[in-house]
């Protein structure tokens, strides 16, 4: 049990409700939620013609980032960014959010406050509410579970399954050395997402959490098909070209495997990915970094060389 | 990392991708869900007229749970049962649910696949899909975030605020003790809360899960009117009772307090409550347990005594 804060309105022995009453506070209701926090389910319309889609995930304090290196408002910002990332990586509309929050108890309301903060703005931003969720405190990490909720138009949903010989592979943005700062602070490309699926046709697309390799081997399994890489075409970040000085490790070898980029991969049409590439607008860099082959796997070639298998070395949690 | 476990099928260096690929065959396909386990998120339908339910639940091995008590089938029943209760209380259809899985390093996968059957067995009974999850692997106690979608119509969703003056407050099953097992192994009473929609007019719902005392004060206060219990009428569970001889605390203390008993407390006018009281075929008891009042808070009555305030006790995480 934490004392008052200064700053905050708690009373001495701050408890769930107590945060919960404040967060509702801090929401506010919308015309387009029917039933936001403090019922026992949040209720949402699906626009008419789409379906509900539905993703997860966990963030815990000393293994998704290190406590003493971020703000608690960037930590909001991330967790919430996370399932804004994977509606986008379907081209969907997100909607809401619920969040579980497990603290430690020494934690301070005040920290969990910043949290909610951070998890707002990010809200406020791409258009999605906090519509429930759910506190507990025990003997563990900080550890927050954000599920969002979006649409998908039935006719326009992007699968990573949908990936066809011939098809152009494509990624947004640049990659790798996210650790260095991008990972808290990344732009969900949702407005990217659905700029593509209307300037083009899309046939599948997953947005880069585990590594572009690690990712592109889940579209090339998913798909059932082989995808190959032009090593000199991957786009290199900033980050990952510094962070290549003292890592001892490539800038590429940064790009293919760090994570956390939330950049969007996609393979579309030859035809259509130079459509993409010729247009005077886009909303974000477009690159072209490889071809989707027969086969299966994941492959690299550099250029006028042999192409190589290419293991994915992205974050994987082992038990 | 964990040694491959007899009778588990995972490689020695068992990771998050063998575990989801594992629930992924357990699971299989289903017909109206598009877009199950293996993308960025699940699509599903959401039936027409209906608004999507969604509801999160945390639940963490020393908080909610002995781990030495229980066996890991049983902790996974109850982390998606939860979920189950809120759809109920929200007289909803229950759907689909996606879990985000915190484990610790040294859990073997084979306790991990009990879980998940513990959640599928679960998932069968009460006609619900696993579409999604994350596995995560640290220092923590391992921590479940179930979080559950469902469908409410949108004329007959029955919410906590709606309890109005005169109504009846009435009650599934019996109350107290939950902790000797019911907790474990509790039915969610979404046939049962259907049943009660499609019989009579209830006004307000939820379930029992902080504590009758607790939820009550919940009714109260979303609905803004007052709750009178009747100390006689309130059904005691046998484990209440049992509990009471050794606890230091009355049966009834017990079946204020105790909470996770994942009943109904429902709200509905008088002559629907007695409608109900003559059916002669509930699937579940039914017992009038008090009445909706002018004012504000939550009371108890002893048969011809003064009406005393009631101080819910329920379990309350603090900081």
């Amino acid at each position: 049990m934490s004392e008052t804060n200064c700053g905050n309105a708690f009373h001495k022995q701050a408890d769930e409700f107590d945060l919960i009453e404040w967060i509702r506070a801090q929401v506010g209701t919308q015309p387009r939620i029917p039933v936001g926090i403090g019922d026992d389910c949040a209720a949402l319309s699906i626009p008419e013609g789409s379906l509900a889609l539905l993703t997860t995930d966990m963030l815990v304090a000393g293994v998704h980032y290190k406590p003493e290196e971020v703000t608690p408002s960037q930590v909001g910002h991330k967790a919430l960014a996370r399932g804004l990332s994977d509606i986008a990586a379907m081209a969907g509309e997100a909607l809401a959010v619920v969040v579980a929050v497990a603290a430690p108890r020494h934690l301070s309301m005040s920290y969990l406050q910043e949290i909610i903060r951070g998890m707002k703005g990010a809200a406020d931003a791409w258009g999605v509410t906090l519509v429930g969720g759910d506190v507990t405190a025990g003997p563990l990490p900080l550890t927050l579970t954000v599920t969002t909720i979006g649409a998908g138009e039935k006719r326009s949903l992007i699968l990573r399954s949908g990936a066809r010989v011939g098809d152009m592979l494509m990624v947004t943005g640049e990659l790798g050395g996210a650790m260095r700062g991008r990972h808290l602070s990344f732009t969900p490309r949702l407005k990217e997402a659905r700029w593509l699926r209307d300037a083009a046709s899309i046939n599948a697309m997953i947005d880069i959490s585990d590594g572009l390799a690690a990712d592109a081997g889940h579209i090339a399994q998913e798909s059932g098909v082989a995808l190959e890489l032009w090593q000199e075409a991957i786009p290199l970040s900033n980050d990952a070209v510094e962070i290549a000085k003292s890592s001892g490790k490539t800038a590429l070898e940064h790009a293919l495997n760090d994570g956390e980029d939330y950049e969007l991969l996609f393979a579309a049409p030859a035809r259509e990915a130079e459509r993409l590439l010729e247009r005077p607008d886009p909303p974000v860099k477009l690159t072209c970094i490889g071809e989707v082959v027969a086969g299966s796997g994941l492959w690299i070639r550099k250029r006028g060389g042999e192409r190589r298998p290419l293991e994915p070395r992205g974050w994987v949690h082992r038990f």
